[in-house]
């Protein structure tokens, strides 16, 4: 058995490249990194690698992570600049016995040192988004409340399991912002003889209910992931609107160590792919009905426009 | 009911001081930021603000967070340099909807726009200890084994609980290497209605175990503390021993809502410091039995010794 899920339809080119690996008994780690990288490189993406959209000093900071669900081990850069796969440079990381997360200038220095290719990350496109942004607001710069990290997780033919993802974080962040991505628990969290989950959405929020943990904990106690996703999602929503008046974005994916897999969004247009064995790579959208969801195969249609709206010609306001 | 845990003989200077707050119906968030400030501010502990050891590059990096149980608010800062108190930076942060958690430079621009206080927080014993060390390891330089962040959890008379952490991090880490202490759920987690937690050891390998939110979680489950402690660290232990081979140091407080603590460690030489309405604040060593822990108060002798050996006249090698 193998499988692999990801957030948001931006990451189906790449789990098509991960299918080859994984339909050809490799391991879950190329797997993974492979699909992360695909929707790093693309340039249409405004919330991953190239592309991404910048911090409000206009700079693209990148925040990653990679875990191994045999090892445990994790790899992990946040506030990262001018790298062309951040996903590679957190690999990398989780094969270090200390120091597997850096931050800022200390995690570019390793990833120069390691050989990693530099990159001017920063495209004509994201600074026309910037510049027409800064039009908008000059009152004042609110962050925009786009967030969509691109989070995977990933079961090879030997049972060997990985998560990752892959960010440039909220539009116009404070320099150095880190949200729940590169944060283990909360942006992703695996077990081999579990499951794993991955987040997407306000990471502020998603980080106070260390919601990935939450969810792989709950398949731990045999818990189906559907049911696990929605639980942890719904239950944290309600904690955040009890506690604080109001809840952020919060959506998940999960795949448990048979291929089963769940997902779950408090949002209305979250999409998901998944792909396995018998299931070609697919793009699902999650239709939120109380406190459980349901998915069904995006329209071509959906499928079109999406792309058609990604690549639209850009103009200066 | 009051109270007040910490990691470490050297938060006991703060915990008198967060005494006073607490017993005269202070805030929790206050007497925390209090304690820890005091830790940060004392020049012979080698692992916490002024005085905190250097990375490999001579330059002391420091991590901090707070965390409000009443609202989930967050606060953290991370591979930050040259602030007298990175505790109140993390606090100040925990008031922001988002970018709640700045690293490296993004972090010292919004401190220093927020008008806290710069300090070079190199002392001169700093860089004795970093000069003898480079000697000794000339073959290869090794991150130091020592890794000791103040870490507490209060509970205020009004049922407020907060929970904060600060470090200087491994002695010789690599830049802007970030380990368990400002990441929730790892370092730190709290929630007024059940309690909190606070790690202290290899940042590495407590963050395979979200060691924090699990505690709160496994009290959740109506656990008491002690129990909670043990539980979560001996298993983690075993599962890194297992996947891994070997485990790291792994050492916890918790407190709960009731003002029950416990504490749990896999080291030989763990302290903590409890002050209750009617316990001043104390200092406790810790003896692991199997897969528990027990206490007692540590001896004049020891509390001699302690500050006689961080405050013995220190040479180049």
């Amino acid at each position: 058995m193998w499988g692999i899920i990801a957030t948001w339809r931006m990451a189906k080119e790449g789990i098509e490249k991960a299918e080859k690996i994984l339909d050809s008994q490799g391991d879950a780690g190329d797997a993974i990194e492979m699909a992360i990288k695909e929707v790093e490189d693309f340039p249409y993406y405004k919330s991953v690698g190239y592309g991404g959209l910048p911090n409000e000093a206009m700079e693209v900071e990148l925040d990653a992570a990679y875990m191994n669900g045999d090892t445990l081990s994790v790899g992990a850069v946040a506030s990262l600049q001018d790298f062309a796969n951040p996903i590679s440079i957190a690999r990398r990381l989780s094969h270090e016995t200390v120091n597997c997360m850096l931050v800022g200038q200390g995690a570019e220095s390793f990833a120069c040192q390691e050989g990693f290719e530099r990159k001017n990350m920063l495209t004509d496109r994201a600074k026309i988004h910037y510049k027409n942004r800064i039009k908008e607001e000059q009152s004042k710069l609110q962050p925009y409340a786009g967030h969509d990290t691109v989070g995977m997780v990933c079961l090879d033919d030997s049972g060997k399991m990985t998560a990752a993802t892959s960010t440039s974080g909220l539009f116009m962040k404070k320099k150095g912002r880190v949200g729940d991505s590169p944060i283990i628990g909360s942006g992703f969290y695996v077990d081999s003889q579990i499951g794993g989950a991955s987040a997407t959405g306000l990471g502020e929020d998603l980080m106070k209910g260390c919601i990935s943990y939450e969810i792989v904990r709950l398949m731990a106690q045999g818990m189906h992931p559907q049911k696990a996703c929605e639980k942890a999602v719904f239950e944290l929503e309600q904690k955040l609107i009890k506690r604080r008046g109001h809840a952020g974005d919060l959506s998940v994916v999960a795949m448990n160590k048979d291929g089963e897999f769940g997902v779950a969004s408090n949002i209305e247009a979250f999409s998901f792919v998944v792909c396995l064995p018998h299931l070609k790579p697919t793009v699902y959208l999650v239709q939120r009905e109380g406190n459980h969801c349901t998915y069904q195969p995006a329209s071509q249609q959906w499928l079109d426009e999406y792309m058609q709206t990604r690549m639209a010609p850009l103009k200066e306001k």
